[in-house]
């Protein structure tokens, strides 16, 4: 059979979800791999995702206040040394153009890795008065961080985001700003994506190079693994001094600005993968899929298939659903496996004995579940059925991250965990890096984060048994 | 008179038009220099009229077929120098990269200054066959060339724009794609940016680098000099024989791919703001306008105006309308200033007198024609008069155009046109490219494009009086 030829094509999940995750990128045509080392290609199915990203995640921006912009590509590296930490965390991985033409350049640029500094330059030059502040603006571009080793999505040499850069008269309003943004994302992530976050704050030691506070939004894949998903900074005004970004407030005082950044990358595309994924490759929530229904016509030579079928179509596209129509000369049972693999939401089946009877079938691409409905109301039934696989699938990552969460009151129940439950660990923390070091080397899980909601669930640090102070989600991730 | 001020801060267009120029781009706060040589930052105002040519741009490009995708920012050397011709026209302004973090590379990398290249690697990776075709895609991104002057969106360093590259199995396909690609251009920038332009075929000498032919849009700048506004290339099958593109036809023989590629990018703004714009700074046609309409309330500390005011920006962001209100504590004659240096298309005063009759009154960007309306017709009114200024915008242009193009019989004219009468000459050429070296080294103006509709208007090559082979639309130019 060759629609099982398709299926078989890929690795299972439990048998390799490694493998499972490189197969489907590519049997799902979402990338390729490239001629330049770390860097890949974002092919029509996955570029689709990532614009569907971007529109509805702007529109969410834009509602906020924010304003886009777009800034240069190259970082002087004087600017990029002005501020100590932040040089310390990216210089290692940046790419430097030396030469213009057969020139060479008398000061090398950056290939930017993130835009803090270009923005404090920018900041530092328009922001005079307190009637210039806030200042929030973002841009929507690639950025190159020098990677030794890279995987589709998670990780790569080049990858696309978007940058927040805000610029605020107190540290309150930046205070502000930065949880307001995480919780755009988390909504983001949530309704859009069906993908629900542990929200919470960075420890000191996986903060942002430059911050004062670093919050961030964790994922679990499907293999119990974590993922980050998203991050927002508050820098305080230690940027602000750096670059001297000062106005005069209405008592006509010189004061610095409160800084924030944040972003979310092309690595939410992983996410997606991983969280709603299964063996016949990738399943999408409709917000976000490029092709929401795919039509496939049964006997399709048969008087009166192809017309009902093209009217079908014309009808979900009047209704504004993204849709295709199958009408190559390929069996059907092919078809279907090919939309499956591609994450194609919906499936609308129609043949002679559905034409008899003035219907049609629908099948969910996440849990195969049939619906017979008339030709006439396809359009309506396309949505509600997207709504409901929508909510069904956020539903069901929901369970599995619960499902996935186990407290560990001691490092013996720790290591048990680590071992054999993948999954967020919950356990306290004392606040000394010496702990999370030691759990890093002995398990490889690392702290994900300091969630905002925090309990006492054991007086003691989970790894030194001293004090504990904070609650902490522990984890293996990507 | 602060609101005279602000306008006197800008260079009248008949003084000095290149300071106009650039007195416009800063006080419309569409771009600001940065700290990186050559290299500019696109400003909310200026990026959000990059944001709707994108939007209905890309648009018109999906509806004939187009699919998006990303590839890589960097070029290895060894890729950019398969095909010879194209190396030698980009080399030059290439910026390379050379170290990688600490560690040298063993292959430079160019930082792309356009991707034909790149996209023929992948094209020799993923088409096999003839149903593999044809290949139609583009990309959204940011180029580098390293330029030796610049100007904010007309030659920058770096600049925004969209690439596309198609693959296809016939030169008849690739022939119809070029000039379908170039009326999708020249459609776009009449019925949204309201500009009018001359299609053509540059000559040997003006073609890209690695092209078989290259057809352009002009356009003519309110100074009567040209600026070629996009472009689309017809390469053959040069590419495919330098990257090794084949495909296996319907009779199972292996046959060269036909490609073309086509670009527009952040210059269309430069055409814009020099096409439409006059002494109060910027005019913008309201389809690309970020703001279409500022509602300005009179004496707004009256009871009632700025209730009034917030009513009718509630209706007309109802109807889909990008409005603003502003109440802040300018005066309203400034922030009618403001508004207008902005290029905001339309203005709604609203204040007291008008309150009692129920009326408010509308003022056009371009003409400041006044129109008095009732306030529960404001959004209908609206409607109507951003499609008449659109249309009037257009039909301005085309005038201007129409009445800057002279016909030279001799070099006499020629010389006589380009002294004193800026704008398009018309002109019969030998096709030897010595006579457009001759005219541009004579009167610094070039060959701009062979039109699509041939005249012959003399017998003898307006340079060198031979005989004449086809007329050519001949200007200074951006």
């Amino acid at each position: 059979m060759k629609e099982k030829k398709l299926v078989e094509e890929i690795t299972s999940m439990e048998e390799d979800f490694t493998r499972w995750y490189t197969d489907v990128v590519k049997k799902a045509e979402l990338m390729d791999y490239s001629s330049v080392k770390g860097c890949m290609i974002f092919k029509p199915n996955g570029y689709a995702i990532w614009e569907n990203i971007q529109r509805q995640l702007d529109q969410m921006f834009k509602e906020t206040g924010v304003e886009n912009v777009y800034l240069p590509l190259f970082i002087p590296e004087h600017l990029l040394q002005k501020e100590k930490d932040h040089v310390e965390g990216f210089a290692p991985e940046a790419a430097w153009v030396t030469h213009g033409g057969d020139e060479e350049l008398q000061e090398r640029l950056c290939v930017r890795p993130t835009s803090e500094t270009l923005f404090c330059d920018l900041y530092s030059n328009i922001i005079h008065s307190y009637r210039d502040l806030p200042k929030v603006y973002n841009q929507w571009c690639s950025v190159v961080r020098w990677e030794k080793t890279t995987r589709p999505f998670l990780r790569s040499s080049e990858f696309l985001w978007q940058e927040g850069h805000t610029a605020h008269a107190t540290a309150e309003d930046a205070q502000a700003r930065t949880i307001q943004m995480l919780n755009v994302y988390s909504d983001f992530c949530e309704q859009v994506l069906a993908i629900p976050m542990i929200k919470g704050q960075k420890t000191d030691k996986e903060k942002f190079a430059g911050a004062e506070a670093t919050y961030t939004i964790e994922a679990l894949m499907h293999d119990g693994k974590a993922l980050q998903s998203g991050t927002s900074h508050n820098f305080g005004d230690g940027f602000a001094k750096a670059f001297d970004i000062q106005y005069t407030d209405k008592e006509n005082q010189l004061q610095y600005v409160h800084q924030t950044s944040w972003g979310v990358s092309t690595r939410l595309i992983g996410a997606l993968i991983m969280v709603h994924g299964d063996d016949s490759g990738l399943c999408l929530p409709p917000k976000v899929a490029p092709v929401q229904v795919n039509i496939v016509p049964i006997q399709q030579n048969k008087e009166g298939v192809l017309d009902a079928a093209q009217g079908i179509k014309q009808a979900l596209l009047d209704a504004g659903i993204r849709v295709t129509l199958d009408d190559s000369d390929k069996r059907p049972g092919w078809k279907f496996a090919e939309a499956e693999m591609r994450g194609v939401s919906l499936r609308i089946e129609v043949g002679p004995k559905d034409l008899e009877k003035g219907t049609c079938v629908f099948v969910r691409r996440d849990n195969r579940e049939k619906t017979v409905c008339g030709i006439n109301e396809a359009a309506s039934m396309a949505k509600t059925l997207m709504e409901q696989m929508q909510a069904d699938m956020l539903e069901r990552a929901r369970q599995h991250l619960q499902e996935h969460i186990y407290d560990a009151h001691n490092y013996e129940e720790f290591k048990e965990i680590v071992t054999n439950r993948p999954g967020f660990i919950r356990g306290m923390w004392c606040g000394d890096v010496a702990c999370e070091e030691k759990i890093k080397e002995d398990t490889t899980a690392t702290s994900r984060c300091m969630p905002f909601e925090q309990e006492q669930i054991s007086d003691t640090c989970v790894c030194c048994g001293r004090k504990a102070q904070k609650l902490v989600f522990w984890g293996k991730a990507y």
